[in-house]
């Protein structure tokens, strides 16, 4: 149970990472959550947690998930306390976990594509952007209109209808000679996803171009195929955004068997 | 206790209003807090809860106080669970409040004027401004600003350098002829305060224009006077915002006059 005054609770003062765990209690790209994890305490201002009082929450969740491949989320928020928005001095951080089973994407869908629409309000600039902190609603709104159109996910454009990334997944796309994911850090906004970071420097290290830049809408249409990602689901193709639609690219299949592999039994 | 699968924890999901109870258990502006968090619950799409049941969390709260002035934080989120951002179809709403001191503005600060400076960060625009949801983080940030560099509060501005609020009060300017306080709905950032609404309306029915636009940061160096308000603290008169210096006008001691008078015994 939590104390209600916690500033997670308060304000969003706090970070969150959702952890994909096998089912032998590994968690494959925990040096990249952990390394969005510091950031996020740096930017924050929080007090340096040891890395090991992360780990002692992540074992209690795995060992909820009992031998099951699942999910650990882990949350940190500033603590209790505080008067107003200001911090307390010396805060005493709250690292909480929870543990879940994975999310069930169909087989056909992560083979012949989703379904994706535009949404209405676009994802305006942040200060803190990339980072995983608590203030998450504009992506619940997104999620609310996802499910409202009946879409399988979102597709958030910045104030200048630029494609910044999905709901809960990070954008990529396949070009004539390159692949491409919008550049957040540029746009200051969205969430700079681990899986998105773990395919970047994967495709780098096969000697593929990623361009990391901020394109118009109108160009994902001459991308030869589209698809989204995160550290949990892996890589799912798009088939579908609004008007447009893309074949399936062995290239996207093939990187998804290379996510899904992280997580394989080894 | 709170269930740590709340959504208000989990992404700041949700609203919370900040009462000041007089010393006989009144809340004067509770028609106009009502007012704020009905719209936030409409835009956020949470249940409607009938009025009785803030009134009942604020009656605790209230007797928490024992008999003296104080604050009630009355907090709304969109309770337990959802699947990552997608809210339950049914959400079960969390209503929970917090009683405290009224927080201390030293006599002499209150007549002769706080200091503030220029907060670094702009405030973004954001979907739901004006609403008081649990999405604070860009206010955290100003406010640590505000303690590192000594001052008693900061001036938010907007990507175009508009003024638009301090940290967690309104800014109102005279100036020859009128009273000014940034459009909020324009700039779409900030928190429209239940004070600020309560002035404006109070300043229009005494006949006097309460302009509502938005204005370059060079013109509140024109301004007559300068102060801040909020429902708890009320009117603070503004002194010096970095190196410009304004008189404490009668007219506002008048109005900080007058929005004390809210919370006299009667």
């Amino acid at each position: 149970m939590l104390d209600p005054r916690d500033r997670g609770l308060a304000y969003g003062d706090g970070l969150f990472e959702t952890l994909r765990v096998t089912a032998e209690g590994r968690v494959p790209l925990w040096a990249g959550h952990h390394r969005r994890l510091q950031q996020g305490v740096r930017a924050l201002g929080l007090p340096v947690l040891p890395e090991c009082r992360y780990q002692a929450a992540i074992a209690e969740g795995v060992a909820a998930l009992a031998g099951k491949p699942g999910v650990v989320k882990l949350t940190l928020t500033r603590g209790p306390g505080g008067r107003g928005y200001l911090p307390p001095p010396e805060p005493q951080p709250t690292v909480l976990w929870q543990a879940g089973s994975l999310p069930v994407w169909s087989e056909p869908l992560r083979k012949q594509g989703i379904t994706m629409g535009l949404c209405d309000a676009p994802l305006y600039p942040e200060s803190l952007a990339g980072l995983k902190h608590l203030n998450r609603l504009p992506q619940v709104q997104a999620r609310r209109e996802v499910a409202r159109q009946g879409w399988h996910e979102g597709l958030l454009l910045s104030c200048r209808r630029q494609p910044l990334e999905a709901t809960a997944m990070n954008l990529f796309a396949r070009f004539d000679d390159h692949w491409w994911t919008p550049d957040l850090l540029a746009a200051r906004a969205g969430v700079a996803g681990v899986m998105r970071q773990w395919l970047m420097a994967h495709l780098a290290a096969r000697g593929e171009t990623v361009a990391c830049d901020l394109r118009p809408l109108s160009q994902l249409h001459g991308a030869r195929g589209v698809f989204l990602c995160n550290s949990v689901v892996g890589v799912l193709p798009v088939r579908k955004l609004a008007q447009w639609q893309w074949p399936v690219l062995d290239s996207v299949l093939q990187l998804q068997r290379s996510a899904d592999a992280l997580f394989l039994p080894g």
